[in-house]
């Protein structure tokens, strides 16, 4: 009985994300409607809100599964893992759905305390690998100890997510490839004195 | 008679912008509210859609007054005016009332072509002085003449924006500084065959 129950339970709160997770990639945050979760799930009002204390607390677990983890590449140069990385990214913003969600998740961040506090730690997942090649470049020898991980990220990161949300220019690999060129030049440059 | 309805029209269109303009700077373009407007300006819903024929339409109009053109610098060298340039957009990225307004504008042109129009519009605006000082350090031979001026913003502007609405890190001069220098060496290097 008690399985079953528990069953039930864990069907209901997957329908739930399921039309959460439907609704955000398709209107962002704001064209999430708990109203029309319930409808279309459903689920009662009260029982979502059993689940979720709060619409930011649906939406935080939904905007979670935005972005899948990804594998530091490890090609033996920071070059290598640098192209690895950046294409990869390139592709995605291009293509994957977080990519026309993620300004949503920016824009709430700046009023909303919660939403800001979990864009804090879809960041830093989208960012980790970058981080973990830095790392060992730095083991190798191959990048100044005291040069910031966050320079060179913001070097690569910054220019693609401006193409794709601001300037909505092409990323072609020759865009990528020569903003990678001038990262890589950043990250390896010794400070003056 | 026709001069005293010019003004009272003039003024009724005054305060609905302003209270729009208050609205949007509060709470993005999803917290502009046209009943709200219309209460605080005391201008019926009517008349504020004989002047305005939709909301995007208001939005439009009120998000057109939230930057100012900037006039661009010239120094005499690409390092210069980029120097002063991108000091300037630091500098308001972190005050500016449009730096906490801009990201709901992206959102919303994921999804509205109007206002995807507005963007771009805006957008040209912002980055018209960086388009004016590459010119003119083509003109001196300082920057190679078949390099694209946008590959140099995206190098400039792409960080900056990444870190006041993504990473949320501090932008210090030094940090600003390394960027420049990588975006120079990327704006001033041949390319390749």
């Amino acid at each position: 009985m008690a399985q079953t129950a528990d069953k039930r339970v864990e069907r209901s709160k997957a329908a739930v994300l399921f039309e959460t997770y439907r609704q955000l990639t398709q209107g962002g945050i704001s064209g999430v409607s708990i109203d029309e979760v319930s409808r279309v799930s459903g689920v009662s009002k009260t029982t979502i809100y059993r689940h979720w204390p709060s619409r930011s607390a649906l939406l935080i677990d939904a905007c979670s599964r935005l972005g899948n983890a990804h594998q530091a590449p490890d090609t033996g140069t920071l070059r290598g893992d640098l192209h690895a990385l950046a294409m990869n990214l390139a592709e995605q913003l291009q293509t994957a759905a977080w990519a026309s969600v993620y300004p949503s998740i920016i824009d709430a961040a700046e009023r909303d305390p919660e939403i800001a506090a979990m864009q804090c730690e879809l960041h830093k997942g989208f960012m980790a690998p970058f981080h973990a090649i830095a790392e060992r470049a730095k083991t190798r020898g191959e990048m100044p100890l005291g040069k910031p991980a966050t320079d060179l990220i913001a070097a690569i990161v910054g220019p693609l997510f401006y193409r794709r949300w601001f300037s909505k220019e092409a990323i072609d690999d020759r865009f990528t490839e020569a903003i990678i060129e001038a990262a890589i030049k950043l990250a390896l440059r010794q400070e003056h004195g």
